[in-house]
């Protein structure tokens, strides 16, 4: 922990090439135990400096969806950026290990860092698809493995939760404004700020998660609770009743009863006449607090009690009087009910106090809605029609409540130069072999047409050039394009001292998530919709799929039936 | 963050009552703006000092069942002891809220901590259900509602993910070890340490996790991955193949070879013959190398290329030439394919070697099973007959995949000793006024019958007396209990300034553990099943339901149909 603490979020020590990860607690412990007993069994077979190439990539795209944002990079850039083993957690994998293990490991554990290590990566935020590697790590067999855990769990949930994000913006529309609120429901402490972090980046516009704003600029949004509504029992227990106005020349000395007197007003106006009783008084009173408190952006939540009995004439009295004084108020948030129904007759409300008392503007007020969207409450609000300005988002899309998981695994495609496959009996779940390159392949009409794998040493593929790309485990599947543009995915993100690379910039977080959405933009429409979409093809180059199954065939065993 | 390290879980500092949080990351701003946009208001208001009750309670037990088991309370309390908002971090709440809020308000954040506040809660570990307050806080208002969020994020997922763990030791039985293997998976990195904190809560016998086996002492458990298996060529490759026997009397000077005789004699075996044909040599060459560096501990994954026509041979073969030089193999890991038939054959494979070489004990070769486990999948292995010992859980356990959140809420259910009540048109959402008193009413025959919460000044039930104990919102749901036994549920477990009550210690976790397993033991069988389960009874005295009815009907508006 002590190494952890000091390679925290909020400032790199002298000598130290960046900062370590957000959470201290991501420390080279945060591993299998299966990492360190591989790591003693390579050191003592003397492999351990076995060079290896991983790739880390996952088999299907989530949520039924056919794309996946990457997300998780920085963080393990930052986490091999200062990857070494304290003493205290040397003292604790030899407390872990077998007795029998040899004091020399320990001596290697203590030596170990990322400096022979290599990290390509697409660059985060892009838009990925299954079986392209997201990150190829290369290095010596013994740390690159110790590495898997960190990896995996750093990036996992990063892309299922920024692909949630974009899925939810998808549905959305771009003019919305989509807020997340679901630190409260998260996966403990960091499945909350994580989620804020890759919500932003999927396309969210701000959090409630004060932390989440403080480290990483997130705007932050909130306004108040149902409590806040009930720990008030009347408007005669507020003491200070005056507010200045917004331009400062004149004092009201009594806000509370200019408040009461547009309630009147709105209770006996010919238009409204008649849709609602008395208003709820300890609502009244909070409503009045919160304004006088925040009279430059007034924003309260309506639904305590009632929302177009209670609610809304008490928010309308607000705000008429805020508009007295020259503010302007913000608008209304609903966390329950029939949230189409009630944003609508909540506009209607607002039109018609904007005729009835002339207050040019009110009929624009914002709506936001909260209580438990997901795509398909989207979807639903959108085929009903509604009047929401803004969404506030939590459980769904910080859990990824429809599906919890995204499945990226980290697997062994080259060792010394020997190429190694994972078989399956299912063909989904075998390997792609050999150190690659990836390259993407656009058309015409500028979409993103294909990515393609190839050998290593293969020539690239070149803009108007014919290119035969092959599915890799479906002989049938194949197709020529001609590419009008050709991007290699994979850029070196962590050079170790062996390569000659420049180290990518790891770029600041607004500009990843703008990345984020060119790239969904630029994406051919019949692959981003919610039903059906059409798969995106993944490609290997013709040689590779020659060599594929070449290793297939050579290391399956041949089956006798009996 | 500075305070936060310096509250880290490896030490207390002078002065401080008990370590913070486990995750540093859990400070004051862990929380949603519009804490601090309320606490601004309540300040503003006069009203930040109002004394609050806020109940901490879920409204549906999760995954269908009838049962919840009650985490992450440790956690609130180190948090709470600790909580003070730095320099730093107020600075940061001034620059997220308007300029125009006045500086007292921060002069007040700065003097704020807990010494104020009383939490009272039901015993960590212990089995709990819908409705009552697990939590119970009290203190200024202000201050409580600071504490929302991250107690509803500590306590949420903590008691999702132990339940979850809970229902997975129920179907796998008594016998079986469960191993948490999910950190890869999880949501974030302490997604990853909660899980494996709490599926031990939960039940569960070991983690993969070296990070949370090192801050919480739970066991480890871990073998080796498929990538060990393929970064062998073949058994030529091992330079140092010499083996001393586990007595330390003599050495083995070729071990490889030793294996390979016994290979060739199980291939030519009677009773094994033809059941497979050259098994794969990468595969034969790691488990060699896994077995010279854990000859006391050799546990091998045989599925890498065909488990029952190269793993298990190639298993056997390692695992009875350490048998001739004294050592006893643990056992194999299955991670694809037919689990109950793989599992099944291979126990055969175990006994028929036990025969035909004599080898005794080699037929009880313990069977770890993975690969996506998760209840259904127990539940079908344990219908179709298995001979799995030991289950590796991944995914399925720590995201809670089947049902990703739990709905913990907080509510305010007084202030300044006036109930409070939180109206919905959604019945199950009307939340319970009054400071209260919770209780389990025990039966004769040990089981527990019925949890009642009662106001706080009402007589608690006795045992040997009738009570009736009310549905809190179905009129016509009541019954007479007479209890034999009556356990207050509610401990104090941070009695602020005020309060003369003693703190109740934080026992280990393994206290926790073993709470929690005797409570799941306890109950009747009936509200444990996995299909159809029985609900438990909650209720509320019969004077606590008028009162909530009464309260109700005051806060109502009166609706006008037109």
């Amino acid at each position: 922990m002590e190494e952890a603490k000091a390679n925290g979020p909020n400032g790199e020590l002298p000598g130290r090439v960046m900062a370590g990860p957000t959470n201290p607690m991501v420390t080279p412990l945060l591993t299998d135990l299966y990492q360190f007993t591989m790591a003693y069994a390579y050191w003592k077979a003397g492999k351990h400096n076995d060079r290896a190439v991983f790739d880390l990539y996952f088999r299907r795209n989530p949520f039924g969806g056919e794309y996946t944002v990457f997300a998780g990079l920085e963080e393990c850039i930052k986490f091999i950026a200062n990857f070494r083993l304290s003493e205290d957690e040397i003292s604790f994998v030899r407390q872990s290990l077998p007795s029998s293990c040899e004091e020399g490991f320990y001596n290697y554990l203590r030596g170990i860092d990322c400096t022979d290590v290599e990290v390509y990566a697409i660059s985060e935020g892009s838009v990925v698809f299954p079986k392209v590697p997201m990150v190829r790590v290369e290095g010596p067999v013994a740390v690159v493995q110790l590495l898997e855990t960190p990896f995996l769990n750093l990036i996992n949930y990063a892309s299922l939760v920024a692909t949630n994000a974009a899925r939810h913006r998808f549905v959305a529309g771009k003019s919305k404004l989509l807020l997340e609120f679901g630190l409260r429901r998260a996966q403990g402490p960091d499945g909350g700020i994580g989620a804020s972090k890759y919500c932003y980046l999927g396309g969210f516009d701000a959090t409630s998660n004060v932390a989440a704003g403080k480290l990483f600029g997130i705007p932050l949004r909130g306004t108040h609770s149902h409590a806040f509504v009930s720990s008030f029992m009347s408007p005669d227990e507020i003491v200070d009743k005056s507010l200045r106005s917004s331009d400062g020349s004149t004092t009201c000395e009594d806000f509370i009863s200019l408040v009461q007197s547009w309630l009147s007003k709105i209770q006996w106006s010919n238009s409204l006449h008649g849709t609602f009783g008395e208003t709820n008084q300890s609502e009244l009173a909070a409503l009045i607090s919160y304004a006088l408190a925040f009279p430059n952006s007034f924003l309260a939540l309506v639904d305590t009690y009632d929302v177009m009995r209670s609610g809304i004439p008490n928010f309308c009295a607000v705000a008429l009087a805020l508009n007295d004084l020259g503010y302007k108020a913000v608008g209304i948030r609903l966390d329950s009910g029939d949230l189409a129904y009630l944003s609508c007759e909540t506009r209607n409300f607002f039109c018609a106090i904007e005729e009835e008392f002339g207050v040019s503007g009110f009929r624009k007020m914002g709506i936001t809605a909260s209580n438990d969207l997901n795509e398909e409450t989207l979807d639903a609000l959108n085929k009903q029609g509604h009047e929401v300005d803004a969404f506030g988002i939590g459980t769904n899309v910080v859990t990824c409540y429809s599906q919890a998981a995204l499945g990226c695994v980290f697997k062994l495609v080259e060792i010394n130069d020997q190429p190694r496959i994972k078989l399956s009996e299912d063909v989904s779940k075998v390997s792609i072999p050999c150190k690659k390159r990836c390259f993407r392949l656009y058309g015409k009409e500028g979409f993103p047409l294909v990515d393609i794998m190839t050998g290593e040493n293969e020539p690239p593929p070149k803009v108007g050039e014919r290119i035969l790309c092959r599915h890799p485990f479906n002989e049938s599947k194949r197709a020529y394009v001609v590419p009008q543009r050709v991007e290699e995915l994979l850029k070196c993100y962590w050079p170790g001292n062996f390569s000659d690379n420049k180290r990518e910039d790891l770029p600041p977080l607004k500009e990843i998530r703008q990345r984020c959405i060119n790239q969904l933009e630029q994406m051919r429409p019949d692959h981003m919709r919610r039903l059906n979409p059409t798969p995106y093809k993944v490609s290997v180059s013709a040689k590779l799929y020659d060599f594929i199954h070449f290793l297939w065939l050579n290391e399956a065993p041949v089956g006798e039936l009996q």
